[in-house]
């Protein structure tokens, strides 16, 4: 994209499961630590698996407004059921706020303390607040501002979502980049006039199911970057 | 109060004009850089006059939800009236932009850091995200969270507000103390059944019109305390 279009941008919007933390390789440390009779990688494939369908059925009216802490417990549920496991009350408690731990990929807090020096920087997840909020303390996450899908009671992909930052920030859609690793989030940032950047991460569903992060032809996204350094060279921030 | 029940408490809730930084002050200041020929204390003075019943013209439903941005352009537009002042359209936005600049009381900066080792702090203010997260980073202002009446839809004092905190981090009433400098706010708060702490900020409306920040017989306040550092050490957070 032309530079000059780039040099409008003020708000960087980063999704986080697997853009700006590795919710697969946290996880599976966690279930290993365990000790449960089960394969690690598996069982956190299966478990992140349920997240789509679950709040599908928030967002079509089936369930009222539910936090994602909510979602993943009932999935949980599911999920060792499913693999017949068993844990009593408070392990599952514990294991579901193993999301509120997940650790950053490599790149990421040097990279956002970065871009804050010439943008504004926000969370746009559909992870709760306080699972956000858990996360950028234990992890040293230097958001500028932690937002959520709690905030526009809608998830991603809803357009309440993406129009949502502009609306906060008080400016126009294309004043908004949105960070993600994920090509249907940014194809709907998109939709709603937002720039886009996409970000590699090939072992986000773990080292053992690589997945294809090639630029695909003709995507529309303003950038497709290998992480947040790249993306801060793209965007002219000094290193 | 008893040490116990101050024990159970997890999230520190934060009022920000006037408790965290210096509205009047900081404002003062600008008013003064900008060489308009008025009495600036009393100019900033009848800015902040109009908060309240802007914004209960809010709460009445008279005006749909608006951003304390907004209110502050409107209220700003009135005083400017009221004082027979000339400004054009550049000069106004950027001076409605002064309460995005303003600066902490001396104490804040470090006794926020001190407080985050212990608990997990947010704001609760009626000032609009946008406006929070500016003043956040301008004057590096270390909140777990930002937590603004535009999450809630509702502004302080309406119970939604003090009520959204804790069910944002999913705890008791009783977990969540709001930190304030005003008697009302806490009163408030302390009728949903939050702890509640007040700060002495006796110059608060500038050091010519002292407020008097003596302890009320009977306010039922939790704690009643000189600044932030007083607040650590009654919350047994170590220096």
């Amino acid at each position: 994209m032309s530079l000059e279009n780039l040099r409008q941008v003020k708000i960087l919007a980063f999704d986080v499961f697997g853009t700006v933390v590795d919710w697969h390789g946290s996880i599976v440390g966690e279930v290993r630590q365990m000790q449960l009779d089960v394969d690690a990688a598996d069982f956190v494939r299966a478990w992140r698996a349920g997240y789509k369908p679950a709040m599908a059925r928030v967002m079509s009216g089936e369930l009222g407004w539910t936090r994602i802490d909510d979602l993943h417990r009932i999935i949980l549920d599911d999920v060792l059921a499913g693999f017949n496991i068993e844990l009593d009350e408070p392990a599952r408690v514990q294991l579901n706020l193993a999301w509120h731990r997940l650790q950053p990929w490599p790149d990421v807090v040097s990279g956002l303390h970065r871009l804050n020096t010439r943008f504004t920087t926000c969370s746009l997840s559909n992870g709760n607040l306080s699972l956000l909020a858990d996360m950028a303390k234990n992890a040293g996450l230097p958001w500028d501002l932690i937002l959520s899908a709690e905030v526009f009671k809608a998830y991603k992909p809803h357009p309440d979502t993406y129009l949502g930052v502009a609306n906060v920030f008080d400016v126009r859609p294309e004043q908004v980049m949105l960070v993600a690793a994920h090509h249907d989030d940014l194809a709907a940032a998109r939709e709603c006039g937002l720039r886009t950047a996409y970000i590699e991460r090939p072992a986000e569903f773990g080292s053992d199911q690589l997945k294809d992060v090639s630029p695909p032809a003709g995507s529309g996204n303003d950038l497709h970057m290998s992480d947040f350094h790249a993306l801060a060279s793209a965007l002219e921030v000094p290193e």
